[in-house]
């Protein structure tokens, strides 16, 4: 199958089958449309789902913290790379069908495991920093300040390759049962929006400072 | 402390201590705003971070899913309870820094640790899973059709206790470095707002059931 991820055993689910997807302009819409991912990791035999901040670049995810962050520093331990899984959710809208039973969510995620390694290359990382600042703000890398290089040595950044991927998405109006289609519920969808309120300027910006047009357009 | 979650070594964060909150009343406002968590727990040594709904009632959180799906399978599994790790996270806006390196988001999280167990007591299982469904859309479980037998069988239900938690909040403006604060570049927070769409009826709504008010509401 060209251009998609190659089902593994623990990226065909269990249930609804019929909801997973696997080819690459699916995953990464999912992908590129978030910048905060749950990431899941095993320290000391038990799982930790961190929230943190992650970008694509090609065929590859970054995510990054502070060189003293947990995750960060098992990454670099001896034997370099940390086992994860990288798991991205948007909530589309709340399905409300006439039983209990069938409600549901709307939602598109994607799901990656894999190892991931520590960027070493001064080029990859610097390139990744901007990558991580433009997946939250579009632009936004090239209209602040980049990191010296005491940040640089702060920072440390992951990387995690894009093979063994699924999306997972439901769609649509509920699905009630045959016998339940007189009852007086109502059923449907609410959607779920998000959106952006207006810019709070920070209270020392300049006020002869402009807001940039890459947020007045969100 | 009273009203406050002990502190343990695994919800006290390595970074950003100031960040971290163990006081009840912000911990079950974090929960209670929230319907997906990502549950984090270990499947052949491995991490496995899924989305899933949930909901708290009191010092308890529950989740569900069908008696087949994985997590709820291991969960039952001979030596019962599952490690879990359940994590939910509300974005609150985007922190625009003058230096790329203190670019940041605003958020609420919540992190619990403990081991979920099977729901197994009747009336237990019943009113959580009117609490999950109350947890998406308050007051949906007295406007549908309950489970049935049949349902209530092929549903597994989960509880994990709130012992190990802990909240991470960050607020406010960016904290820029001193000697940047006369940089060019536009600074500020972008508040991110999540709202609900006009509802869409179900194809197969019969047009005399009309809208109930806690939709209209939202």
């Amino acid at each position: 199958m060209p251009d998609a991820y190659e089902p593994t055993e623990r990226t065909v689910p269990t249930r609804s089958k019929e909801r997973a997807a696997y080819d690459h302009a699916m995953v990464h819409s999912i992908l590129d449309e978030a910048y905060l991912c749950h990431l899941g990791f095993v320290r000391d035999g038990a799982p930790v789902v961190l929230p943190t901040l992650y970008a694509r670049l090609g065929d590859r995810v970054y995510f990054h913290g502070s060189t003293g962050s947990r995750p960060l520093r098992m990454a670099g331990a001896a034997d370099p790379g940390l086992a994860v899984c990288l798991t991205v959710t948007h909530v589309d809208g709340l399905v409300l069908a006439r039983s209990a039973f069938h409600h549901s969510i709307n939602y598109r995620s994607v799901m990656i495991h894999g190892t991931a390694y520590p960027v070493t290359d001064p080029e990859e990382k610097r390139t990744s920093l901007d990558v991580l600042v433009d997946a939250v703000v579009p632009g936004r890398s090239q209209d602040s300040r980049p990191a010296n290089p005491r940040e640089l040595a702060a920072t440390a950044v992951l990387r995690l390759d894009l093979n063994e991927v699924s999306a997972k998405v439901r769609t649509g109006p509920p699905n009630d049962e045959p016998e339940d289609l007189e009852l007086p519920y109502w059923t449907g969808v609410l959607p779920v929006v998000k959106s952006y309120g207006a810019p709070i300027p920070a209270p020392d910006l300049a006020p002869s400072v402009a807001i940039p047009e890459y947020l007045t357009g969100r």
